[in-house]
């Protein structure tokens, strides 16, 4: 046992140890030490995710003496997540069990927040060359008795009268390089000048290249995109996990977390820029080609005094290359939702959690790179992206100024579907936005087996209509379960993409009825009532034995109704938006964000995810948020554009809109029985289509 | 004896320990342990003023064995200072010895570096309301569903509609209070709006008073103003020694140390910074009137959470008063010479000090009080004075600002004596500036008894013609000597006031020839050949027994060539400026700065410090450097002025003017024996001013 403060604390398997504070709770004992649980729900103990098994005995290994008496008492919620076998055999919620003493902790797999696979490829996009921060060179004339003028002053007659720039300021930290810089390569200097006002680095002699990131801030992925300024390359895209998933999968369970923790909103903002300073030093440590190096090819790497790799001497080619250092990076631009906006601005946001949902801001943000502790080029002026509305952020904003809807004579549908659905309909005409509570269930959260597109997840299924016997893919296996033997496929559960997948295939083959239940006659034996909860049908969708966690993964009945709920969600935004607008019909769906890249058009359209529309018109956009910070990264005029687009898209709160409760109900029925879904036919068998 | 790596040290009479490492100097050490000793000569082993005396023993009562073995080896420059008697004693120069182990060592009251006295009372001057930093309340109606834009934006749209700003931005760090401080008074906010541009605070509710303040950096005093922006009064004046002084007195002494010490530049910085910190800080808790409280008066004083006084309730009037917050200051503006402002900005002073003296920069700069490290409101934006040349700085733009010969008929010429006299010359037609190498002299710095303007320093002299016997008056000290017994004068030295009075008086009663030479013919026991160097020629002014020194104080053959040399250096420049003007004459002459405030008038005209003039046209404008920084907080216009000025008054170097030579050997003679000037007449004896 350790002293009367702290205890040692040991997690398994992954084996890492350390000492904190008793009264703590495991998964804030887990965050300390570096080991990652799932807490989807933000630590409200209502989403069970974070099960975790405490060993009794003598570890003499370890020093440690770990016994259930050394957590604090057992809580009512977990009775609902633990049967009393397993509390018996130790089991508890990380995030209501209280750190009294020593503890070895076992962290099933389930239980582990896994690494996410992530897909962010920068797409070819049509940028005008028109940056906001801008290189000149210019040599100057060394001082004299009779021109005994200022360094600063000196550069700028220059800049003047070779490049035309009137009335340039210099940021201070900038000015503290000038003097010894301009003295270095014989009076020649390149400066970076920020919207034809602001010198924000100095560099000596002739620069060419210059370098700038766009990252798109999501509330799970985090992707950068490194880019040659001059050439307007794509030199790289680095991705991550946000680091706030610790604190809660959803924007409203991060904001729970701020509420109920002070220091809540630094701690998680701090992870973040850390994080995105992570991202950047290897964007900049990668940028020297040629990008794929065979092994034993490395060629000499010259590090510089911080021991960052600085130049690479290819020898096969004879050529030498230059790797960036951060404080290169001369422009950055960030976009996210709202919520990841005030959170990493470490603006209160509480508010923009209540209705009626006000945010602390909409317009765009210029933050110095120092005052936010990003480390680029510390004069570096951060180009935050503006927000919509309290639900509809910067993400949105980035998805119009790649799409330019507002320029358009067609009328376009745009969805991007996260935990939260925002909608955009309109054209050049007008505009309207909304959110919708399509809820985690779309993106395989909070179900029975739901988790993140990782690998084990599954993505794809199909159900025999004659036997109901299921196939499936995983992410990270080519083969489907069919040329597998059982024990390949190392199931875990089901993600988003595959979630409509699931629900189609069992809507297509019976096995659920258009009301969203089980139907009555069901022919498998993958159709049960849950052993533990006899009122809870479900189906098998993997055997135990073809999964790592050692259990059946299973869709509920309780799960069909979450997919139900978020489904019907979005269908009601769509159609009460295309009512504002006076129309019934759509020229164009777009989706955006991963979702829309991997879910299957034709399952979307029989689930009744959108209104109907040729299959032909239907479009995935990608991320089209990383898109638009690159966008406004490369043309600063974009910058302006999306400005205006934040304050002129009308944002409509549907809740309150009139029949609200009705459309929703009506939504929630798979397919939609009306006759506006023509583009069904073909797609849903008959006797299917028109069953009652 | 402390560890192999560190050293105890004492010094006495303060008693002040600490430990350092072994390797650096005393003066170093004595940084560390916060004891000031006299170094005006930035530690180069040419002044001899840090002359210390280490004590040999066994200190048990401190734990310290002392010995001079505990010294670095004996330099040879230490030989200059030092007599073999002193060096037997004990004596080292503190710049010049190391420490290799512990030591207890005696700090003689000469070279202790004393408090300066400071008079930077405010001028009562002119300014027209119009601040860069102006409030605004505005009420506000809460959002709804029809109405949810955000906090920012329904706070710049009520600013716009009610006191007709357009087009606002915010700095990060004042948005981040945004949302709870509107929602803390129900609605209504008062925000601080810099240049019309960027709110940059925000209090909740209605607030009508706010603070600026302005900050005169001299070389050796440093002065705040602090005043309410909203009624333009002084509230309070607080002053400090400029922290920087024991890195050297004057400028070049610091740029000397900034290039022999890595670090140097961004220590001496620091440092002055924290010394402002202070200052801000003690004017915001002296700012509760009633500013005379009688003992036993003082209220009762509530303090914030960081123990700073907040109220003051004063029982006999029953009212509370605010005591500020240092972030209520919303607004301060800096000005200085060129050297201070380099050092303060840390931008490397090195090519300022080496010809052709160029500035890293002449245009103001408004830097973030967070990113300089003033504590006042961190989003405010600290205006810096622009810098006219190398030697010729923002304190004198803040006398251009402030006497505004540029809008005058009148020919003025304007003074402003420090370490390095800085002139203006001109009216509205054309103004040019120059520096010259007045020396240190003229403040009293590099002579034998020379020291700054602290009690014990003789102000005023009189010199009897026929006895030459002497009487003086000491600052600190009402009566003169004639009326004091000898051993209350407690005569430590002559400052940068007395000395051209002692110099005067020598001329005026035949003592010194107009050649700077003592005459033949001596009548006092006063003149003698120094003991220890017989070759000198000196002068007692103050017998030992007058003394806290326990010795005479003297003037020297060479201090008199000292000064000649700043008389004839300023002289030199007021001439050849005038030259180019192609004038005879001035209408008026302005004497800046401290200098200018104690000096005696007729004195300095006997001297030939300046140019002939009606001694009723010549006149001091006291710290115009102070009031020109006040100025530009309270009117925004004069900041382009300054800007204006800055860019405007031609600087003419004059060791590169014709004749340079010839007119400097000819100005060193007293008085100027040329027809030139004529108001001499009747201020000096005929036999003295005809003599040849």
């Amino acid at each position: 046992m350790s002293d009367n403060g702290t205890a040692k604390i040991i997690f398994q398997p992954s084996g890492r140890r350390g000492e904190v504070e008793k009264g703590i709770n495991i998964i804030e004992a887990s965050r300390r030490i570096g080991v990652d649980i799932e807490t989807l729900c933000g630590e409200k103990k209502v989403c069970g995710k974070c099960r975790v098994r405490i060993e009794e005995g003598s570890f003499e290994k370890f020093g440690v003496v770990s016994s259930l008496d050394h957590v604090g008492p057992w809580q009512e919620e977990e009775d609902k997540f633990i049967t009393p076998d397993q509390k018996k055999a130790g089991y508890r919620l990380a995030c209501a069990a209280e750190v009294t003493g020593d503890l070895l902790i076992f962290v099933p797999e389930e239980s582990r927040a896994g690494k996410q696979v992530v897909s962010k490829a920068a797409r070819d996009i049509e940028i005008k060359w028109n940056p906001a921060v801008r290189i000149y060179t210019v040599t100057l004339i060394p001082p004299t008795f009779k021109d005994p003028v200022g360094d600063f002053e000196r550069m700028t007659h220059a800049l003047e009268k070779e490049h035309g720039l009137k009335g340039l300021n210099i940021d201070w930290f900038t000015l503290r390089d000038l003097p010894n810089i301009i003295r270095k390569d014989e009076w020649t200097v390149t400066a970076a000048v920020w919207m034809d006002k602001e010198i924000i680095k100095v560099w000596p002699g002739k620069v060419e290249d210059y370098y700038g990131i766009a990252i798109d801030v999501g509330t799970t992925t985090v992707a950068a995109y490194f880019c040659n300024m001059r050439t307007m390359e794509v030199l790289d895209t680095v991705s991550m996990m946000n680091p706030q998933c610790k604190y809660g999968e959803d924007v409203m369970a991060r904001i729970t977390y701020h509420m109920q923790n002070p220091g809540g909103l630094e701690r998680m903002s701090d992870d973040l820029i850390e994080g995105l300073n992570d991202l950047i030093r290897k964007a900049c440590e990668g940028t020297h080609p040629p990008k794929k190096k065979k092994k034993g090819e490395d060629g000499k790497i010259v590090k510089n005094k911080d021991g960052q790799a600085v130049m690479v001497e290819t020898p096969e080619e004879g050529k030498t290359y230059l790797c960036l250092e951060t404080s290169d990076i001369v422009d950055l631009t960030l976009g996210g939702n709202t919520a990841m906006h005030h959170i990493l601005l470490k603006l209160d946001p509480q508010y923009v959690g209540l209705a009626p949902f006000p945010p602390v801001i909409h317009r765009s943000l210029d933050i110095r790179a120092r005052d936010l502790g990003i480390n680029i080029n510390r004069s570096s002026n951060i180009f935050i992206m503006p927000n919509e509305a309290g639900f509809v952020g910067a993400d949105n904003v980035c998805v119009l100024v790649t799409e330019k809807p507002h320029m358009s004579e067609e009328l376009q549908l745009i969805i991007d579907i996260g935990t939260n659905g925002e909608l955009v309909l309109g054209n050049r005409d007008k505009l309207i936005s909304s959110s919708c509570a399509t809820g985690p269930a779309l993106e395989g959260a909070q179900l029975a087996f739901g988790m993140r597109a990782a690998p084990g997840a599954i993505e794809r299924i199909k159900i025999d209509p004659e036997t109901h016997e299921v196939d499936y893919k995983v992410i990270g296996r080519e083969a489907w379960l069919k040329y597998s033997k059982p024990e390949e496929m190392k199931t875990k559960g089901i993600c988003g993409s595959g979630i409509l997948d699931v629900l189609a295939e069992l809507y297509l083959s019976g096995v659920v009825a258009k009301s969203g239940r089980f139907s009555k006659n069901q022919k498998s034996n993958r159709f049960r009532k849950n052993p533990d909860n006899p009122r809870q049908k479900e189906f098998i969708i993997a055997w135990a034995n073809e999964t790592s966690i050692g259990k059946d993964v299973v869709i509920t009945q309780k799960d069909i109704r979450q997919i139900q709920l978020g489904k019907g969600a979005l269908y009601t935004g769509c159609k009460l938006m295309m009512r504002r607008m006076g129309i019934d019909k759509v020229d164009k769906i777009k989706i955006a964000g991963a979702f829309g890249t991997h879910v299957a058009k034709d399952k979307a359209l029989i689930m009744g995810l959108f209104p109907d529309c040729d299959l032909e018109d239907v479009m995935s956009v990608g991320n089209a948020a990383g898109d638009g910070a690159r966008v406004v990264l490369l043309d600063r005029d974009m910058r302006d554009e999306a400005n205006w687009i934040s304050r002129n898209v009308e944002y409509i709160e549907l809740t309150v809109e009139k029949d609200f409760e009705q459309e929703f109900m009506e939504s929630m029925q798979i397919p939609h029985m009306k006759d506006d879904f023509p583009h069904l036919e073909g797609l849903v068998p008959e006797e299917i289509l028109h069953q009652k």
